[in-house]
């Protein structure tokens, strides 16, 4: 599988930059003091969507070929990916078909239709997803748009961390999470070109360590069944993500769920903005491992606000 | 009691600005689109300590003569103004004494402590407040700040929409939330000098409605035992922001309990952002009387961001 280089994600930018969100880096000095360091917050939770996948979904579907696009895109998803891949299409006046289990959240079945997709239901398990997704494909023709698995989507994530350092200047450090390394992937290749010394660090829920193991092994591990309130990072790490991940990525660290729900909380009460879980176990990597970054200037992507406030974790 | 003019809210502005955030003026399609106009949404959720009320007490604590100054400032709140007061007396080095009552929330003894103020419990009584208040005078020397009935304050909290129309041009209406009405004077001095033809709507719940008896009946009305979520608002109007709201406000316009939770809502889940409830008011009288705004260009003040995250109304 391509890698992809810092080329790439120059033309992804190019490509997207007139249908994404260029979002604010905003800063905390009373986080600052609780963390020790300097951290740089770029908020991908106001990018449209509601999360950074929409940088990815863009750039997949508006680098496909017109013959391509006219079949439409396709993905099985239940979460963020499936709503940013149907704005996306929907920008682009193309077909998005998602395969969705029966079981999601009706405001997750609400957004996706809102962008105008067509929704096919399916079982709640991996089998039924996947095999739902073959008939569409089959059926319709159209291109399926993997969430992070896919080299037009990690160019697409790449681009965050791209405008953090052009806006806030270069970290020491960047913390971004991980679930299946689409952004993770993303950032490495775009951080390690605008700056080599900048480390990359991964940050990952405890409840949902494949990432930790993975690196730590040098062998893509499975995932085991995931329990963690951060659900964007359910997912588990794929080939092509693993492979930039072990190339690029310095450390992969991980957080507890308090860890997580407490930093969560934190960046609700002192920075007054609405992030869902899974953007805060960077913070929570940070604030639990003071030491590693005290006094440095670090970056972390507050990846999404789509959290479900009828089931807040606090 | 005089009436602020142009001039001091230029000299507020001047005196304040080196120590208040100049806070981002936000706009969201999603909300246009329920709303049926175009919303500028005037972000102070994000101001120190967490509210206008930064504002107003910084000019007032600034405003003072050295030799009042160095006996120090005071107050009586549980709220926003308790806070900022605290705030604005330590940046200028200066003693802040706060009468709370003893069952005010820990989180608002945190924060008013936090920021060195010295506190003096009193029974949650208005009548004990009043008379720890004048204990703490008569022990200290220090000045009163009032939260609203004060030429100061009002100044500082005119420069709110100042800023917003500098940053967004002419706003064809304002909304804001009216409590004691401090915003609300501030607001209508202000954008009445910088734009005659510019609307200006105080919003008020329907359960706390002092103000609204008030302007309808031209006469000052003494709130009823005020019941509502906006527990920003419960204070009611004095005799200086009676006077400024019969001389420069349009009209005053209530929302119900549940209007105003979904308004919150909305703000939460649609731009991302944390308000408290009082912030929420004028998004609920604009979307309950959509009429009167259709197509107009609306100036909204979302007053802060200082939500309890452990009593949330949805």
């Amino acid at each position: 599988m391509k890698v992809p280089g810092w080329t790439d994600v120059l033309e992804a930018h190019n490509r997207i930059a007139g249908w994404v969100h260029r979002t604010p880096v905003l800063t905390c000095r009373a986080i600052d003091r609780i963390a020790g360091c300097e951290v740089l917050f770029k908020c991908e939770n106001f990018q449209k969507a509601g999360a950074f996948k929409f940088r990815g979904a863009t750039n997949a579907v508006f680098a496909m070929d017109n013959d391509s696009a006219l079949k439409g895109v396709a993905t099985h998803s239940s979460g963020n990916h499936a709503a940013a891949l149907a704005l996306a299409a929907s920008n682009r006046g193309i077909r998005a078909h998602i395969v969705m289990p029966e079981t999601a959240p009706p405001v997750k079945k609400k957004a996706v239709s809102g962008y105008g997709a067509d929704i096919t239901f399916c079982a709640p398990t991996l089998e039924s997803r996947e095999k739902t997704l073959e008939e569409v494909l089959a059926r319709t023709g159209a291109t399926i748009v993997h969430p992070y698995n896919n080299f037009d989507v990690i160019c697409g994530q790449a681009t965050a961390v791209k405008e953090l350092i052009e806006e806030a200047g270069r970290p020491d450090v960047v913390i971004v999470p991980v679930g299946g390394g689409g952004l993770l992937s993303g950032t490495a290749i775009a951080a390690k070109n605008m700056s080599g010394r900048c480390r990359v660090i991964a940050a990952e829920p405890e409840n949902a360590d494949d990432a930790f193991r993975s690196f730590k092994t040098g062998v893509l591990q499975p995932a085991l069944p995931p329990d963690t309130v951060a659900d964007g990072l359910l997912t588990s790490l794929g080939q092509l993500t693993f492979n930039i991940m072990m190339e690029y990525v310095d450390d992969v660290i991980c957080a507890s769920e308090k860890e997580i729900i407490s930093a969560m909380r934190l960046v609700w009460e002192r920075m007054k903005i609405v992030i869902e879980p899974s953007s805060a176990v960077p913070l929570a990597v940070l604030t639990g491992n003071r030491e590693l970054f005290a006094g440095k200037r670090v970056g972390i992507i507050l990846t999404g606000g789509n959290a479900d406030l009828d089931n807040l974790p606090f």
